[in-house]
């Protein structure tokens, strides 16, 4: 079954909003087991969208609009719909009662003194022949269009008005449509760049049928997403438990979650609650964003009491005690200074863990000798400090970005090996 | 001059990532005054981009293409541009030579045992007869093919190559394409809410023509941008002047910047600098973005050297001086711990100016007196501390970016104030 997406209004033409709604349906319908091939943006323009309908009608089996269904003239998602079918537009009574209701409960006891304008009423017309869903979060109500074997969806633009209208209404109508389970596992890999992971496991992903593997880079780690069909669930878990288990096999210590939902800051925060340690940071040109990464995880508190943001030199003796010998021999970004930062973070706060960034981040500052995007991250888990140098590539806030996750990923592995 | 935007990858059509690149590109078109009718996404399949770009050609000038640029058998969107052109793919040396550089530089010294793959030698075929463009954030480059009055863009898909890349080469390209100058300038708000700042200027967007005013809504802050067509610069520059005028007319202090490339910190960072302040910080709830948002600024050294990440009560007092009496009296989250953390962090530190974040970001740790979202920023200047209640919206993450932002404009309201 195949579904396509048509986004309509002119302000995502413009770059006004971010398409926020096409991410959603998308999941929505992977989720599903749909093939969705194509997204479409396009304006609130009645040729245009008639042209792209008619387009999208002649490639899929069910099509999703979004927007185009407000009060004002601009909005022609429905007439558009209408004369691609070459069906009236007729007034839905129950449409017009809810409406009325409408505005009479959201105006009640305010001093606004609302009229329902004609445009209002516009909103209570339907395709002739058509399933009108109701919206419980606005005035636009939704459309459900069968003809031809095809289903033509009609949703609100607005993601708050959309998304409840979507996961109440549609989602079991289009389950209806489809007899297969799908279920998905993701494998979250640190460590190893996006086409050597992929030249690892290619024969999997050439070989793939049930389940696919469908590789995923973002910056410093790469996803890979194992998807089955089955016909209920325990069948579909049956299929993927093997894959993940092989990719565990070729990646090992690597993969640091098969959790869709799991930050790599989570996993970290775990290790750390597991092993009853307090972790200290001391951070230079990162300046606060690894400290910040951790603080992203609800339950930090207890492993993460204190950090230091030592962007001076004068901050790095003053609180880590980093000597100015060691300052002066090796410079702030070295080996010797980042140990020397871990073992002061830890001794200053007294936690059995510390981790310590220090690096050019760029554009400045960079020597032939020590050029931008050289970055020393220093682990220390009880005791043991581990300093690993990096060369990064990238504008500032891309080298930054990396030593966060370079330096999360340092601390998981010393954990890990801790534990051994 | 028309413009479409093809967005290539898989990971757009399962909802794995938001497509932001379309935003962005969208935001620039309009700022080159060209006319965008469609957006394309289509996943990394030959036969269908071939398909979409051949539709995209016949309607548009320009085409612009992002993503599927990479090493792996996926990417293909080179492969399908080249096949509609009827052109080979060849050997760009240039290419060849930086991406052995990269990856040499890259992993030099690092515990990534990183091996260039075949797939890496791939990004460095490109189309025959092509303008090939650097990119200095990856190993993609990008490509420019001009045919038959045509020009197919091709950009890499990461937002951080694709974003520098744009600036840098394309959008000079583009510029060039356009007969009529289109200059505009960016009024940057902080402090306003998006509808009540558009309703104070509704008069002014309803009856633009030439200037236009386009809102963009960020999370806490608006941004207008003012764009004129004219016949050169000047023209445009008298164009936009007066409204500009206009805006700071009726939005004041509230506007900090009309610099496009100017962001809150980069403020910040040059009013300490005009007053020879150096900032400490003192974060709980941000955890430390505050202060990785400063160090953003590359020139950043010299006004903030150090800052402290006190997540305990314990850290709060160890090295902010908060007294036990005061945080058992009024709480962590509490305007006199506030105060007194900001306090702290400049007698710490010594700096002549300071800024202390506390408050529950949640999901957990709310109570009925204290709900999750209260946030208490002290700002310390010159001895003078000012301190401000949030009661902030949305979810953890939302919680501490605002807090970040309002953080920084407190602070250079402040900075402004002392001028006075």
């Amino acid at each position: 079954m195949t579904v396509e997406l048509i986004s309509v209004g002119t302000e995502l033409l413009l770059g006004n909003i971010v398409n926020t709604n096409a991410t959603y349906l998308s999941q929505k319908c992977a989720e599903l087991g749909f093939s969705l091939y194509h997204h479409i943006s396009v304006g609130d323009n009645e040729g245009r969208l008639c042209e792209v309908l008619r387009t999208s009608l002649s490639r899929a089996d069910i099509i999703i609009l979004s927007g185009g269904l407000g009060p004002t003239q601009d909005d022609m998602t429905k007439e558009a719909v209408a004369k691609v079918f070459g069906k009236e537009l007729v007034m839905d009574e129950a449409s017009r009662k809810r409406i009325e209701s409408y505005f009479k409960f959201r105006y009640q006891g305010s001093n606004i003194n609302h009229v329902v304008t004609n445009n209002n009423w516009k909103q209570a017309l339907k395709i002739d022949g058509c399933i009108v869903v109701d919206n419980d979060n606005g005035t636009a109500p939704g459309y459900i269009v069968e003809e031809n074997n095809s289903s033509v969806i009609l949703l609100p633009g607005p993601p708050s008005e959309m998304k409840p209208m979507f996961d109440t209404h549609i989602f079991p109508y289009l389950q209806k449509k489809q007899n297969k389970v799908f279920l998905s596992s993701m494998v979250k890999i640190c460590g190893i760049g996006e086409s050597k992971a992929e030249t690892d496991i290619l024969d999997l992903i050439e070989g793939q049928t049930n389940p696919t593997i469908a590789p995923y880079a973002k910056n410093g780690e790469v996803h890979f997403r194992i998807t089955a069909a089955a016909d209920n669930e325990s069948e579909a878990e049956k299929l993927i438990k093997p894959v993940v288990q092989e990719l565990y096999h070729r990646f090992g210590v690597n993969i640091y979650t098969t959790q869709e939902n799991e930050t790599l800051e989570d996993v970290v925060v775990q290790l750390l609650k597991q092993n009853n340690m307090a972790l200290a940071t001391a951070e230079s040109c990162t300046g606060g964003l690894l400290s910040g990464r951790l603080v992203n995880v609800s339950g930090v508190s207890g492993v993460f009491n204190e950090g230091f943001i030592t962007y001076s030199n004068e901050a790095k003796m003053k609180y880590l005690n980093v000597t100015a010998e060691i300052l002066k021999a090796y410079g702030a970004v070295s080996e010797e200074t980042a140990r020397e930062m871990a073992l002061g973070a830890a001794s200053t706060s007294g936690a059995s863990a510390a981790i310590a960034v220090t690096g050019i981040a760029g554009p400045e500052g960079g020597t032939e000798e020590k050029p931008v995007g050289l970055v020393y991250i220093a682990c220390l888990v009880n005791g043991n400090v581990v300093v690993k140098e990096y060369r990064m590539k990238g504008n500032r806030e891309k080298i930054r970005e990396q030593s966060v996750i370079y330096g999360l990923d340092l601390l998981r592995r010393s954990l890990l090996d801790m534990k051994k």
